[in-house]
């Protein structure tokens, strides 16, 4: 599979279906339009799967690790240490993804892209190291753009294998130190938004380290000179291998037209490189929830999506995109199981 | 059980258990914080419970019915008949907060506190009917002061009659044709803002049907002389039977140290009843979302509340509370069942 051969089978929604279940939606027993966002749910999910009733069976939340040279400029409050020990508690169901996702009914898949720690043999890990780390981007470009390329199509390929075990929708989730920088400075890059106005304190980093994490993103813009209409120019200079995963299983996701939960900040860099490669990605992609990083709403603006949670919120991991898979869960029960008004013998609304 | 003696067993929350679950909160494999409002939502569950891991084992949606006099006046889209219409259909599963309940797994409790309509013999209804229907507010009380305080206790009994089965958390949700007019005249009461800021078109009334409806709730506001810091007064002279039931099981809930999530414009009524009665149930309510109906922010505020969803949903029934329901007990499963540093050999925060 090609990147040009995926792209070329991402297709529109499907209008016909989507008409037919917002027609069922006004024949429910409620005021019509009384759901709001969930009537609009279901039917983009109505457009996306082409099903009038699109049922959701199987929930699967896909985590992509991976590390970050960028680190080196002292842009984080943890040690780059964190990334595998973190890998290792989402393996044994202990961090805050697993309890989410043991709540919703979703499946976690935890996958290493790019860790910088010899990660082999753990049970139940997809190991598909593209390297170990990626370059700091302050001094140079993150990867080549052959490893941008195959990040990508190595997140295609993980997507693919859940899609054969069952996905209806997926929720995207990532883990590594250092990653808000590499998303904030391609979401610098595609807004044209200053680092001032992007970079948050990420898990918690001081003023100063605020100030480090700023300056790491403006000379990133500068000493790599990014194109950001070119998706592999702007995922191999500015970001990271699980950002690029990420953006392989949002595409390979929209390509078999399963419904895509964004979670947080890098989650929604990750969207913002699939949607440069194929814009057209965008319909398929449901924002999860305004992540309290300050760029992230800039991001979600740019991409046209409207988060549905505000619960301020700054994990990652996908614990965003875990609580609102379950409302977009919850909008195709409302869809499918509800009674109309024919059905119920409920009398409709009178002419006034 | 007398009202008095109901209010004076609403305890403070247990400021001991908040401050241990605030502290196992901070050791949790997660950045300090970093998942908002899910970890202040526990906390609370720990003062209400006064267990540092509160476990949510039964949750639990009340559905409170009644018709207004008021609908004389032309106020609602749908006819009377849709009240009894409607808990025929909760009875049989087909409506929405059935459907969402199902979802998040909570039980639910259809009650018929003053239906205009003989409801005898359905199986599964709570029937505790204290007359067919209000009076119309915009001539006179909607109930006499002894009917309210009837509805209060009621909806304290049913309430405990479900806590006696197993509740851990409590959903509030109404069903009553041209329920929104007396919930706006409460509104309008206790915040003194005028009938223009706070009716909305419920159901959907067209511009001659809001007209009507703010022109009632002045008219209510007028004819009725209500003492806002009256309870009792406030539900007997504007109120509805359901909502005084509802008012009941708050108060019951928080007695019995029992998280109640809010829904919408009418539950959140209800909530003004109680909390005038009882203003340290306030500590004990939880406001599932923000209503698209117009006066609903102006309510919370009053109460002291921050919705936690905002999916412009306007369709009561309980439906709003129990996707947040759902959020209550996501909060708890984190505070219980996250690893900490220490457990899961993951590094703190640097020293910066």
């Amino acid at each position: 599979m090609t990147l040009e051969n995926l792209i070329s089978r991402i297709q529109p929604l499907d209008a016909a279906a989507m008409t037919a279940a917002r027609a069922r939606q006004d024949l429910l027993t409620k005021p019509a339009g009384s759901l709001g966002r969930l009537e609009a749910l279901s039917v983009q999910l109505a457009g996306i799967t082409g099903a009038v009733r699109p049922k959701i069976a199987h929930k699967v939340v896909i985590v992509m690790a991976g590390d970050h040279g960028v680190v080196a400029e002292g842009v984080s409050a943890y040690p780059q240490a964190v990334t595998p020990q973190m890998v290792l508690n989402f393996l044994q169901g202990g961090a805050a993804i697993n309890v989410l996702s043991r709540h919703v009914g979703a499946r976690v898949v935890i996958a290493d892209l790019g860790v910088a720690a010899e990660m082999g043999g753990q049970p139940g890990l997809v190991e598909r190291k593209i390297a170990p780390g990626t370059a700091n981007i302050a001094v140079g470009p993150a990867m080549t753009r052959a490893q941008a390329e195959l990040s990508i199509l190595t997140g295609v390929e993980i997507v693919a294998a859940e899609i054969a075990q069952g996905l209806d929708v997926l929720a995207t989730g990532d883990m590594g130190i250092g990653n808000t920088t590499p998303s904030a400075a391609i979401a610098a890059a595609v807004t044209g938004r200053p680092a001032l106005e992007i970079c948050g304190r990420g898990t918690g980093v001081d003023d100063a380290g605020l100030a480090r994490k700023r300056s790491a993103v403006e000379r990133a813009l500068v000493v790599n000179r990014v194109d950001p209409t070119d998706g592999l120019d702007l995922l191999g200079k500015l970001g990271g291998f699980e950002i690029g995963g990420l953006a392989g299983a949002i595409l390979g996701a929209a390509a078999a037209r399963k419904a895509v939960v964004i979670d947080g900040f890098i989650s929604t860099a990750a969207a913002i490189v699939a949607a440069t490669l194929a814009p057209q990605v965008k319909d398929y992609l449901i924002a999860a929830h305004c992540s309290q990083e300050l760029g992230h709403r800039l991001m979600m603006d740019w991409l046209g999506l409207t988060p549905l949670l505000d619960l301020q919120m700054r994990l990652g991991e996908g614990t965003g995109a875990a609580l609102a898979m379950s409302l977009v869960e919850a909008s195709c029960k409302v869809l499918d199981e509800m009674a109309t008004f024919g059905e119920a013998g409920v009398s409709g609304k009178e002419v006034e």
